[in-house]
């Protein structure tokens, strides 16, 4: 039995002592230099190897070092393999951080500002209070959840979204495809942090954008294939949207000659809003063999049917 | 005995019914339309007429509808008359919002993906956890406390400076020239909430910049007069700061043709961070009138010996 890493060499360099110290008697290869591949049951990868059911025959758990395992083509990994995304608490910190600065950056202006620096131009508005802001999450899981509970701290009007209900103090929650209308009605300042799935895909666009009132923003922390492009430069033209903030494209890197770069109101950053800890996913993962091997439940575990 | 509101018609339309309600036996009047100035008590302004003395030789309060009193000319202010500082709490909120957005935007590099946009260049950075950086908020008073407060929420290291020494949980705290130098080789992120007195007056300068570690980044939400401006340039061009975040300057507006402008290094708003919110500035007048009255301290009295 062994486990084998297939990622960046920081991160081998920094699991191999911890695995050795905690799992003494786990092999611990990192890719592609693997012994006697028939005995690999553990994988941690952000792609596994092309053919996963021919290199590693007898695999039972595959763990992605991300936060979604969308980057997965989940029917190239046989039926039998487990697959577990990666939950650690620095993946939650950094969207925190993330959200809460652009959602500031909406509701005081600061994209203006900038814009007006480059004119030279020094003309300030009236501050409005947080407590006319209305925000909506769509997605209430491991990273809208605490996102929202940040988000209230500052007297924003909170809302989220999800599949299925979920309750968060002080927190309106909305569920389901009924009532998705309402949610979006109700909501100045809208971010996406589903997981990308064949339902999500694509649901960033026009007919969801006019539900909006009229001058709300966008934040998208999800992946690139919730957004339909030209639906957000319609939105944006039109008004529809006043700003959007996006950490994430479709492809990345975004191509040199993509509309979005020289667009007034969308501000990029490169996917960096929020990342494993190099330590903490190394233990995280430790954690959940230690945990598989106990016959107990992993966390992170995706349900194969959802896809998330 | 009557009130003079000289200010915004914004004020004036708010304040004249909140006055009428609260106090219906004080005549309220809107400079310059004041009758019988011989009876004015109290005066709200931001700038009170010339010749004060002359105009309302009678004045008892001058109530600064700002969160500071260095727009004003002390030594034209009679020393028999009590000015009173705007201390409301949408004053501390709006500095919280911008304080936290700025720190934020310099933890996790908003600048550079900014300038990076206009490249088109797509480069993520590792993320740095929060508590790898020491936040220092030079004045700990009614801004700078409720500042530090929340920042210590998001796990950076937080540190104060005083003249005073002033003792809040999980903030280290620094008292008086004696211990300025120990607080700046502390302090990665520097930000100015001092009042501006005589002796705050260029207390940004070279000398205290140089004290600073390298690649240092500066929020200055106190006045425009705490900044040497040409030190700061030094400070800019040779790295020891990276970045500034301005939201005053001296003069204001800042001139058209001024090197701040177009500093890449150089974030500017128009003074914005934070004001009083007209309906509750009206109220902690009316409060501090009523105190008064009564002989009990108002709040936000200045100390006339040491300006703020």
């Amino acid at each position: 039995m062994s486990f084998v890493l297939k990622s960046t060499e920081e991160r081998a360099r920094l699991w191999e002592p911890m695995f050795a110290r905690d799992l003494p008697t786990l092999p611990f290869y990192v890719w592609p230099e693997v012994e006697n591949a028939q005995d690999v049951r553990y994988l941690a990868a952000w792609q596994p190897p092309e053919n996963l059911e021919e290199v590693f025959p007898n695999l039972e758990v595959l763990f992605s070092v991300g936060a979604g395992v969308d980057q997965l083509n989940l029917s190239s990994v046989p039926e039998n393999v487990r697959i577990v995304r990666m939950m650690e608490p620095g993946l939650a910190e950094g969207m925190i951080e993330y959200v809460l600065w652009a959602v500031l950056s909406c509701h005081r202006d600061m994209f203006r500002y900038a814009r007006q620096q480059v004119e030279h131009m020094w003309k300030g508005a009236p501050n409005i209070s947080a407590c006319h802001f209305r925000v909506g999450v769509m997605g209430m899981g491991a990273l809208g959840t605490p996102v929202l509970q940040k988000l209230s701290e500052f007297d924003y009007v909170c809302s989220g979204w999800s599949r299925k209900r979920h309750e968060i103090a002080d927190i309106k929650s909305y569920a389901g495809a009924e009532e998705l209308d309402a949610f979006l009605a109700s909501t100045d300042i809208l971010i996406c942090l589903m997981p990308l799935t064949e339902e999500t895909k694509g649901i960033l666009n026009r007919q969801l954008f006019e539900k909006l009132p009229d001058g709300a923003c966008l934040i998208n922390c999800g992946r690139g294939g919730h957004l339909v492009q030209e639906d957000l430069l319609w939105a944006l033209d039109t008004g529809k949207i006043r700003q959007a903030v996006l950490d994430v494209t479709d492809p990345e890197p975004l191509p040199e000659q993509h509309p979005f770069w020289n667009h007034p109101s969308i501000f990029l950053t490169p996917h960096i809003a929020s990342s494993s800890r190099v330590n903490s996913g190394g233990e995280m993962i430790l954690k959940n063999i230690i945990q598989y091997e106990k016959g107990m439940k992993m966390i992170g575990e995706i349900d194969r049917s959802s896809g998330y």
